[in-house]
């Protein structure tokens, strides 16, 4: 492995020669992913720094490296003795890249990057900042790709694909609403960038980023076919014929550029602005009419069919019996053997995999332990690992992808005897979350509106929580789905109506620096209740079904609706959890289920 | 006084004259007011319908009067034995007015209006209406003029100061903020259309139209000068001259338009497009550059300064002092004397005559008994009135124009004993009214995210009201306030963040169509709470003091926080407004606002 000295130096040599005077590295791959395969992890070459979050931007002075708060500390360590500065996104007088290189570039410098790798109205801004400098855009040239010498090839896993049994909906039917929507909209091509939005439609899964099983590929939609961008050694014979019964067509992943360039200029393309390249936005014919609009796909696949309900519960109950398992053992075994952070979270993954149909965690796990668990993006490594102790919290914050779906569950547990201002925290936290959960609201409504159920518990005693109260849960695809969620500020691809059939998470949380956090989530599943003169009225079904902790709980401080929510949910998690115990645990749960008053 | 037939006939004769097939007749002034003066009653004239809301559209063949759900029985009676055919707005097959136009208009046709009567919006779909069927628009004549021979003529009320003592604020100070935004704009020009707006920014009020005590004006506002258009006879020579003092020029009313076309070319002028109408967009020199964006003076007059809330405190005194008198006479006299919607509502208006500086009512009353208070929008009227009798309710939705501020207070009083569901409605209004007061927030939620706090009471058991939770007050203005208020759907010109020192209703409502209604409205003021790492904490206050009628409240279906807050409510009006009243008064105030449990 080369020194990230020498590949910036490689880099900058690379840079002189193209004419680049700044250039520009996301992390990310060509399809917007959440989390990317080794093959995209450039930014981590570049600099060194291996968190999650990061861009780095290079010119013959400097080598910035832009992250936000999660990794200040670890980002500070990692980029020691390299030219790397950090700059502390968020910070007051740090500056975005878009304003460090409005600042920087001089008259007719040149910014490049990897067009694939950056997002259309990213690429636009630089585009524009060079415009006012009268410099210019290099967008074709992955100039990593040279100075990466031992650079991991693409993924060429298999792909697989996902039975009717557990989409419940044939790739025909979905082609043919996707194909609505187009004609809705006067579109007579649909572009796809986005890995989740394919695999969907296609009803295949694969092993090519990390967590989410998705395959690497590209689409493009017309009325009559699929034209499917993917490195076609991934798909078996028997894949490859049923796809061409349904019209769509295989070809080489990297010739999907080419053939946008062929589109004709008669074209009415629709795109989504925010799910597709600035290469891809680019090599559409200019003289092609832009329809910009959602992708169909997100609000067809945010509304699960009745098979993939039927199906997420079945995954729902896998993942709550390993979590009962799991806090049965934590409760029974952190005073007589060493439990730490990531022992704990090997656990959970061995309690997992003993289950039918599983298949990998469905996220990067959080198992934060005391001060730890303060932070909400917590991530556990050897380093940082700390042994699980009497007087805090233990929070695991995971999930698992089954046949049946994926899920998203965090719970917080006491170990031994916690302090009283920990139970009211606690205790205020699974408030929030039934109160949440509990909402009935009129079809239309928002998550904004609704966002106040939970926070009021916090707000009306001066505390809040800094991160959004839920999100949507894609079955086997992202892990974060949108169009909806719950938040109290704005948010434009979470600002969808709340519609039947959505699998939202519910996970307030409260965290003091230094000393312990806590957060609950469950997810849950949106269903029409009552209609009638005033309109449809909607509720929420909670599909997850892990105690809170009871040792955590001060019933002095809640109302008497607050503990018959919580009595209500214990006893449905009894019902529902205890026959797949032995005599023990059905003791235990018991005990862990019990009413409060 | 000519009949509406006759006058229809008129107006069709001169269409025929001026080549135009449809002539759309709204109901408003040339300011977008939500009251309008004698003079602007156009569509009352040609129609015979005289409720508040409605618009009619006339050709050779048609007489089309559109209005809402409030007046169908009513405008279907006034325009019996007319040519006049009523579409009910909002019911299925009923076509709106673009719809209708786009239906009906021939080729090459003319679609004719006032342009100073009509929204700029709305005029320029006039206009794409008109292009799609290669006809054109005329706006520049008011033919309603030449037909109505005993038009009253526009209002020549005065105008009056208003002391600083009343506004808190300089006419000087003012401008310079409302400068300081167009120089952040980049604009120097800033037209205004509206007469709140203006009246605001120049300290004046006046008697032009109905309610709102606002004066016949518009406006254009340079970095250096403001020009005033207004009937001059309504300035006495010292408000000329103060006006002058400001830089504040005043011009004939009628001219505004022709200067409107004096603007230069390379100006950048700054307008509203919710707030300017047709005739002053199309003034403006097309060459100009058009700064579209909301007027300045909304956010600034939405956030009382701390000399607006002590008169507004004042003014709410006053008239919780009237309400309280008034509620005491209703449950005292009901069954001893005969007193109807109308008789009640003059009593109110008595009670408030007597108090110093009263100026008017702030807006059309409404009074409301038994099956009439489920209408939420009623009007009492000689024709509908009625006694007030044991066992409904009687609603009053009314307000004061006092020189320290206008009230807006709506209660509901039982009359006599009412049945266990008609308390079951006013006890959750009552929740729903003081669970929204309480609520506290994070600075930058808007009233959709507090909405639910309201309607939570009621979506709990499948109930709710069709009309929005509260909306802003204006200041010896408009009633009807933007940019801020209390609703679960999205509307533009309500969707601001609640600012310190905003007064918004609180006026939530139960309605069961042939037998009551129920609506509890405080007025509510925005105020800073805690700081700290959360950020900023609100909170609101009640400014209203006037008992819930305890005769109608169920304690049963109380939760011991509802009953806390609506004790220390009435702890809070006894305390206020005891020191006002005589013995008598007090004693029975003390029943009225005691501890239930």
């Amino acid at each position: 492995m080369e020194s990230v000295t020498d590949s910036i130096k490689k880099l900058r040599d690379l840079m002189a020669k193209e004419g680049i005077d700044y250039y520009v590295i996301p992390t990310a791959d060509f399809h917007q992913s959440e989390y990317v395969g080794e093959h995209f992890k450039a930014r981590k070459f570049i600099t060194g720094f291996t968190g999650s979050a990061g861009t780095a931007v290079i010119s013959q002075k400097e080598a910035g490296l832009w992250t936000d708060g999660r990794y200040f500390i670890q980002a500070a360590n990692q980029i020691k003795g390299t030219p790397v500065t950090l700059f502390k996104m968020g910070e007051p007088e740090v500056p975005t890249i878009p304003a460090f290189l409005r600042e920087n570039l001089k008259a007719g410098e040149t910014i490049g990057f990897d067009g694939r790798v950056v997002a259309m109205s990213d690429g636009l801004e630089y585009e524009s900042i060079a415009r006012e400098k009268d410099g210019k855009i290099v967008s074709d040239k992955d100039l990593i790709n040279e100075v990466w010498t031992d650079r991991p090839p693409l993924s060429e896993e298999k792909a697989f694909a996902l039975e009717e049994k557990y989409t419940g909906e044939s790739v025909a039917s979905k082609l043919q609403r996707i194909r609505q929507v187009m004609t809705e909209k006067g579109a007579d091509v649909h572009v796809l960038n986005t890995l989740d939005d394919i695999c969907w439609t296609l009803n295949i899964r694969g092993n090519d980023i990390d967590f989410f099983p998705l395959v690497l590929t590209y689409a493009i939609i017309t009325r009559e076919t699929m034209d499917l961008y993917i490195n076609e050694e991934k798909l078996s014979e028997a894949m490859k014929a049923d796809l061409l019964k349904d019209g769509v067509h295989t070809h080489p992943y990297d010739s999907f550029y080419d053939d946008l360039g062929k589109i004709s200029a008669q074209s009415k393309v629709m795109i989504d602005p925010v799910k597709v390249n600035y290469r891809t936005y680019n090599c559409i014919p200019p003289k092609a009419t832009k329809i910009k609009t959602s992708n169909p796909e997100i609000i067809f696949k945010a509304m699960k069919n009745e098979t993939e309900i039927k199906n997420i519960r079945e995954a729902q109950i896998k993942d709550s019996i390993c979590h009962v398992k799991f806090m049965k053992w934590i409760k029974e075994n952190y005073d007589k053997t060493t439990i730490t952070e990531l022992s704990a979270s090997a656990k959970l993954d061995e309690l997992r995999e003993a289950m039918d149909n599983y298949i990998r965690p469905s996220f990067a796990p959080i198992c934060a332990y005391g001060p730890h668990s303060a932070s909400p993006h917590y991530e556990s490594s050897p380093e940082t690992d700390v042994p699980l102790e009497e007087g805090n919290f233990f929070l695991t914050d995971t999930g698992a992808g089954f046949m049946e779906g994926s899920t998203d569950i965090t719970r917080t547990y006491a170990i031994g005897e916690v302090s009283d201002d920990k139970k009211e925290h606690f205790t205020l936290v699974a408030i929030s979350n039934l109160q949440l959960a509990s909402g009935k609201f009129l079809y239309g409504s928002t998550g904004m509106v609704l966002d106040i159920l939970s926070r009021k518990p916090f707000w009306d005693r001066d505390l809040n929580f800094n991160h959004g109260t839920g999100h949507g849960v894609g079955y086997l695809l992202n892990i974060h789905e949108g169009p909806a969620g719950f938040r109290w500020t704005f948010r434009d691809h979470e600002s969808h109506q709340i519609e039947e059939g959505m699998i939202l998470t519910d996970e307030p949380g409260l965290y003091f620096e230094g000393s312990h956090g806590v957060r609950l989530e469950n997810e849950l599943l949106a269903r029409k209740g009552t209609k009638n003169e005033y309109g449809q009225f909607m509720y929420f079904e909670p599909i997850t079904y892990v105690p809170m902790d009871l040792d955590a709980i001060k019933p002095e401080i809640m109302s008497a609706e607050d503990k018959k929510l919580l009595n209500d949910y214990h006893a449905t998690v009894f019902e529902k959890i205890a026959p797949y115990l032995n005599e023990e645990e059905v003791e235990w749960l018991k005990k862990y289920t019990r009413e409060i008053n």
